[in-house]
């Protein structure tokens, strides 16, 4: 195999095993070269995601010697990327009944989840998180493209046991906005003690969904490291139950009357830490 | 930026890219140099797709010239795949009441999700298909991966209606194993006709789930040109009411009482046509 070629699949294995620990040997038996060879390649593969700005190599120190990419956007790219949907959402025409927005088609186009997820995980790239946790059913694609760049598993929460996912643990809890109670329930060998939980929703009013999911966390003994949404609604936060969080777009002055609306970057640049410290 | 870079950015925006016409002039005008040196770079970034498996580049002819990226696992790594999830559900202890199996471990591992979707696109490399569609909850995650490598967003069929989501049509339709009547709604701006639909489920009994979503297309004059389910449980082969479909794993002989159960390959190797013709 030539060496373009080489570098190629090597950058294309990373790309796919985003956190995992490779050892070098493994990419020695595979391309069948010298340990020197596969070093010189993988620093061609780290100065290439770091000109791309979406992460970089990290060396995992040990007798058997590894790396790890991790995917990081970098702070220019992610707030570019988060313009970009602001714009895309100013749109009036998007207001619907309730102070709520239209953005099922941002949801469905599966470019924009991904970019999405990138910048939370970017955001989190320091965190400790075992899972990804949503309820369903708008937050579901945007916790697996988080997911995917964590390499963690995801929980669904459901509204409703169902059959088809085994005995479950469910809870009672008030909805910020509307105080009414409901139900959340999540399948009982799905989260275990002593596991890091990163919760992912697409849109925050007062939080009491959200916070319905830390309960739900705490009911299994599981610990919430990370909380982050797509959107939130800055007017609603005076009631707010929830204090620590990641938002990538914060909207305010919904006015349906004047169909104006104002959407800005929300306060997920405050969790960015700089690439140097990965 | 050293060829090697060069190389290594190109493959990385053609991945995040799929079945995108790109003109060789944005990769001449990006990095700076000679359409023939372009020209040489991609030909080393498609033999390393095909060496991998993953695909390959398709030349679009034309007076600007261009190409695409088709991600389209190859017939044996697809097959490798499936045999690797035919051995995590052919555990018994994942039998459920009723006959279902418990997958919601692999639908909620990223990398297993996105497998699947890649496999799902492979088969379908040649259809034409616009939008992919899935009803709430479990095929969601399976959609958006198949979504993702075809390159096409995703609509997903509501239960209830929203809110959140606007106007919406609803249909009604008999539940083919229940033989209860079910809703199912789908926001009015999302599908238009013309529009070629990709249906896509996690699990398929007699089949009238799809059966109601395929009813639910012709409601809005579009129409379905593929469908495909992770599994299929083979005993209701007789009652089925879907006739063309694909599947990766067909589930049959599940016996609750003896704890066993049947998991093979489904039929999705008999759309698979050979690289070549792409």
């Amino acid at each position: 195999m030539k060496r373009f070629n080489r570098i190629a699949a090597m950058m294309n294995y990373l790309l796919e095993h985003p956190r995992t620990r490779v050892n070098l040997e493994y990419f020695v038996n595979t391309y069948d070269v010298s340990k020197a060879t596969v070093s010189d390649d993988l620093n061609v593969v780290d100065s290439t995601f770091q000109e791309q700005g979406i992460g970089k190599l990290k060396r995992v120190i040990g007798p058997s010697g590894g790396i790890q990419y991790i995917p990081k956007l970098t702070a220019e790219k992610s707030l570019q990327y988060v313009n970009e949907f602001c714009n895309q959402l100013s749109d009036p025409g998007r207001i619907l009944p309730g102070g709520y927005l239209y953005m099922t088609d941002i949801l469905g186009d599966p470019v924009s989840v991904r970019k999405i997820g990138q910048i939370i995980a970017s955001a989190f790239a320091e965190k400790d998180i075992d899972v990804v946790m949503t309820v369903e059913t708008k937050g579901i694609p945007i916790a697996y493209a988080v997911a995917s760049f964590l390499n963690v598993p995801v929980l669904i929460v459901r509204r409703d046991p169902k059959v088809t996912e085994g005995s479950s643990i469910s809870i009672n809890y008030v909805s910020g906005s509307s105080r009414k109670i409901q139900t959340m329930v999540l399948t009982k060998r799905s989260l275990h003690e002593s596991m890091n939980v990163c919760i992912i929703d697409d849109f925050m009013k007062a939080g009491g969904t959200i916070n319905g999911m830390i309960s739900l966390v705490e009911e299994f003994g599981a610990s919430t490291t990370a909380i982050a949404v797509l959107a939130e609604a800055d007017d609603e936060e005076e009631d707010r139950v929830i204090e620590e969080y990641t938002s990538l777009i914060k909207i305010s002055n919904v006015d349906m009357k004047q169909k104006k609306i104002n959407v800005q970057p929300g306060n997920f640049l405050e969790n960015f830490s700089p690439m140097e410290e990965l």
